[in-house]
């Protein structure tokens, strides 16, 4: 499968490579025959890979296999055979067919025992619901002679780390993809990190930048990536944003953080002016709407091709009530006039895509709603070409107090979907960039 | 992994089970080592699963492995060994690590030969774009002698069908998602319909519920779920609707459609009243502009909770222009009042969160913007209550021509984006109701 280019890739594995200390080959098992059957997608081996890239360890392969008990047993054999680390999510849960910590037992040679905190919380949870508790439930209690318990902080079954010395290691993970990622981020990629990297201590930053492509982005760092020890770099292309992580290795916390700080300063300095936020719940739109918050200012919008998506993603962050009263949809010219009294002999003069509409547009539903700054959107989302414009052509209008009205144009090579959202995400660029 | 309740899993492996004529078990391998390092997830088993299971071919194992020779060879020869199709997606491309077909040549000891026609379209291609052709260009025209070539209508790498009656067969697809999905559905299904299903022609049609869950929709259709041969049915759960997929195995077109004709009927009879389309490209959406558009009906909006989404909904829908001049995003109480001019008393007396302002809303949503139709939401999105309200609490509102305007109460117990898509397929539902 051919995403981005080589270049790219080979760069990312140059990261992987380089993070490694002693060379650890994993492989990621998923258990879930309704994903064999095509219900849903997997979408946990993907996050575990991820994470196990973060931590320099390769991997191989992924497997998937159902709630089969020989073939997942085949299929351990087979991994535990070719790999150091075998991670497995799904099959840890209360009912007959969940089977994964048995037959990992059972190749181990190992008898299952009760972890008794987490039975104590499986038994209040019954009792706080007057519901009777089978003896499956016990099941999620427990875990392999020999292995770590991994506390589930979301949800009853407990995690599994085996570690062998001689042998292969083994991580069993619950497949409900939120207890997965909160087990596999707060207990086993520390737990990772200590048996595989010694006493270093690992430490990731997220850099998120908007209004660059990935291809730029690494051109302009690749002496840096390439360069690259310690803090590791590794880039991942989004729709609508690259982001960087950023992973030191140090003695202490302390030293991390030092290790972080100075690569990110190296990174600001050569495309600072992209980089917008940090970590994973920073997304463009709640970083504006937490910067407009804080400085106890307001924003409304009016929408015509990106038809209320600017102001669904406003509305989308709690608290976003605090900085948005309302706005505008205003899909026909004739609602431009009408909602927004926008002159119709201007809009005849210059058409409804263009400059001089988007700047009126901004300016009018900021004196409406009566606002800080106001943000106007008008274009051609495709398929279609409108009033001899092309599809994907838009004009961004931005009015704000103690600035000239202005409005930029864009052209979005994408459908229409992908249109509106780029257009979106670029008026969330233009008032970060305002705002400083 | 648990998602599903165990009924609802084994009614779809008793689908998958009695749908069969041959019993094939199937194996399916996804190539790429940017899906190895975690950028991407993996999408396309899920969708060639789904397509097998329709076609009552077992799946037992997903594999994923890297750009990598001997590990592909490896994963290659062990799926042959244990399943009689193997489908392979990925690794056609033009770059040196597109290695697929190459593998699976050679495990077949077969040659690669040019496909003569795909070769010109390549040609073709680089002559329009002046560029010069690479010689790893043309192995994208190049297949599995002895194997169908599969012409690709969206990109420039052929697929290949390899059929073996003594061995395993092997299907090969591209990487990318919308060309797999484009030569699966197109090319490789009727192949493997006809060679794996005899003389028997295979037509499926996708009903659409909103309105009832997955559980109740099975329920109500469990003796014909449990009796089913020909047509099968197979239920799929997704956020905010259900689909049954039905598919029926006759003599020819004609047979199957009146096979489908006659379940459908049955089906109708017990939950009509939920069934709101046809196929995949109809969601609740379209279906509801769609019927506004022939008729030549329009719809206006107020959104408070949601924000715009229902808006943005709408307008996601190419050809809306037709039915949606415009509408408001009332976020604020004041900008109900000032740009609905609803009267403040109104909203002093019941709050916002109310059948009269949802009714207002409504109400004056309509008379401003002169549309047929006016939609309405007003509620608590969460994460906290509003006007003492729980999260979840919704009102939608609804005023028509020759109707009288209606309120109705909603409490979607989710997180706020659940919330406020529920509340915005709800809207669309109660217009479907009331087109009839």
């Amino acid at each position: 499968m051919k995403i981005n280019n080589n270049f790219l890739i080979k760069m990312r594995l140059f990261c992987v490579i380089l993070i490694g200390g002693i060379k650890m080959h994993a492989e990621v098992i998923a258990v879930g025959t309704e994903m064999l059957l095509g219900e849903i997608t997997d979408t946990n081996s993907q996050v575990i890979s991820e994470g196990l890239a973060d931590l320099g360890i390769n991997v191989f392969y992924h497997n998937l296999v159902g709630d089969n008990e020989s073939r997942m047993a085949e299929v351990i054999r087979l991994a535990a055979s070719r790999s150091d680390l075998v991670v497995i999510s799904g099959g840890l849960g209360p009912t007959p067919d969940d089977l994964t910590k048995q037959v990992v037992a059972r190749y181990l040679g190992r008898d299952l025992i009760v972890d008794e905190k987490a039975m104590t919380k499986i038994k209040d949870f019954f009792a706080r619901r007057e519901r009777d508790m089978t003896p499956n439930n016990k099941v999620q209690a427990m875990y392999i002679d020999g292995a770590v318990s991994l506390q589930n902080e979301v949800g009853l079954a407990v995690g599994n780390y085996y570690h062998d010395e001689q042998g292969t290691d083994f991580l069993l993970l619950p497949g409900l993809p939120h207890e997965m990622k909160s087990m596999f981020e707060t207990k086993a990629k520390p737990l990772l990190a200590q048996q595989y990297k010694g006493q270093q201590v690992l430490n990731s930053r997220l850099l998120r930048f908007f209004g660059i492509g990935e291809s730029n982005l690494v051109t302009k760092l690749s002496d840096l990536i390439e360069k690259q020890k310690n803090p590791t770099i590794a880039p991942y292309a989004k729709e609508n944003e690259v982001t960087l992580r950023l992973t030191a290795s140090g003695s202490s916390d302390v030293d991390d953080q030092e290790l972080l700080d100075e690569l990110e300063a190296k990174i600001q300095k050569r495309v600072g002016q992209y980089l917008y936020g940090h970590g994973e719940n920073n997304s463009l739109p709640s970083v504006v709407v937490n910067k407009l918050r804080k400085r106890g200012l307001t924003l409304s919008a009016s929408e015509s091709l990106t038809g209320g998506s600017f102001q669904a993603a406003i509305t989308a962050i709690p608290g976003a009530s605090n900085v948005f009263p309302g706005g505008f949809v205003t899909y026909a010219a004739e609602q431009k006039e009408q909602l927004l009294h926008i002159d119709p002999k201007l809009i005849e003069q210059y058409g409804v895509v263009s400059e001089e509409t988007a700047g009126a547009m901004a300016e009018q539903t900021r004196q409406i709603i009566k606002t800080d700054y106001a943000v106007s959107f008008t274009g051609a989302a495709g398929p279609d070409p409108l009033e001899g414009q092309s599809a994907g052509t838009v004009w961004i209008g931005l009015a704000g107090k103690d600035m000239p009205t202005r409005a930029k144009l864009y052209h979005f090579p994408y459908d229409r979907q992908r249109v509106r959202s780029s257009a979106v995400m670029t008026g969330f660029g233009l008032l970060n960039d305002v705002l400083g």
